[in-house]
């Protein structure tokens, strides 16, 4: 009796498509011009159904942020092959990750942008998200001084010893930070920026980082000038 | 008559004092936690006299955020001797960055954090902030590939046109967008973790960003595989 409305289709399906309406609006209009109207449009269903799925417009942002935070963190994994050398793991890592924001920037509008912009449960979850990001990072930087260490051990004479075992980590850490700050921020500037393509973004990180990287770990750092930076 | 509560003072000397307590429980409670009750409190004034002073709760913080936005732009010019070689200039630059934001957590913790997660308007603010200082850095990187011509003339044939004038410009973009986001990112790390000083943040930053430029305008890019990063 009466006509269909909506297709047959299974529950987990339909909320993949709520989400995928969701990502982009949220992206595009931002988290709190977006309507919950225009969500439900987009996916093709009734505004009630995304409710009864998701509940709330807080929790199907918190549903948006979940699923595209593991998709960028699935991403990156699978595009670092762990059997090559060290400089070629951050090339495909860096490729995978501008390659992901590149293609998804109503995702990545969402993560890097609305997710800390509207308060702390949102940005507990992308915060999760970059802790792990920052954590894989160090493992690859850490395998990248093992690789380069005896090249590293025959400069240890001219000032800095690679087996001091508590400076090194605290240094990875920090390197780790800032190399994932500067993706970040690279990011969003390559989306920003008309004509600029996921392969110069990874390149132009990796010119800035891996030549940096790639001297510090050979023992060659930059050498700071006699008198301290202040007072 | 009755008992004087609050000492005969300038407009203007009780607006900083204001904005020193509010700086302070934004930074330490977070935007949405802190009350305008603990801020009069800790400026010693009245509670209507916050509100006729600054209006409202959302004003307040927006004057707190420029009036540290404009402190940290300020203290990062000042830091930079403009007659030196870039790479002390830099070097210059990031110590007095880290100086200030490790003097001054609660500022960054509001510059930072605050600011970015609590909506729009107050995000604005900060991002007026972030190109002021990419525009700076964006001159810094400038003024370095200006210097290193000469010797980058010697490895153009090698590949790399130093007089190509589209590809440079948009590099040097995308390179000042790495060095802001590494620095945001690591300052946040270093205000969290105990023992690192400025001074250290700035090295590894130099570290990671200095030898990885030195190398860039010396026409010495890290080279990517022949294969594409995807497909």
């Amino acid at each position: 009796m009466g006509a269909v409305k909506t297709k047959r289709m299974p529950r987990a399906v339909r909320e993949q498509q709520m989400l995928d309406a969701a990502v982009q609006i949220f992206g595009q209009r931002g988290y709190r011009a977006a309507s919950m109207d225009e969500i439900a449009e987009l996916a093709g269903v009734s505004k009630p159904l995304v409710y009864l799925y998701l509940n709330s417009k807080e929790d199907l942002f918190t549903a948006c942020i979940r699923r595209e935070a593991a998709a960028l963190v699935e991403a990156v994994r699978a595009g670092v092959r762990r059997d090559l050398p060290a400089d070629r793991q951050l090339w495909e890592g860096l490729g995978a990750f501008f390659t992901h924001t590149a293609r998804n920037p109503d995702s990545w509008a969402v993560l890097h942008l609305q997710a800390r912009t509207h308060g702390e449960p949102f940005a507990a979850e992308v915060t999760a998200m970059r802790e792990e990001i920052v954590a894989f990072v160090t493992q690859l930087i850490l395998a990248a001084a093992r690789e380069a260490l005896p090249q590293a051990l025959g400069c240890a004479r001219a000032g800095r010893h690679p087996h001091d075992p508590d400076l090194p980590e605290r240094e990875v850490g920090g390197l780790a930070e800032a190399l994932v700050g500067a993706a970040e921020s690279l990011a969003a500037w390559a989306n920003a920026t008309p004509g600029v393509t996921a392969r110069q973004a990874a390149a132009t990180l990796m010119n800035f980082a891996w030549a940096g990287l790639g001297d510090l770990m050979a023992g060659r750092p930059w050498s700071p000038p006699e008198e301290p930076a202040d007072g």
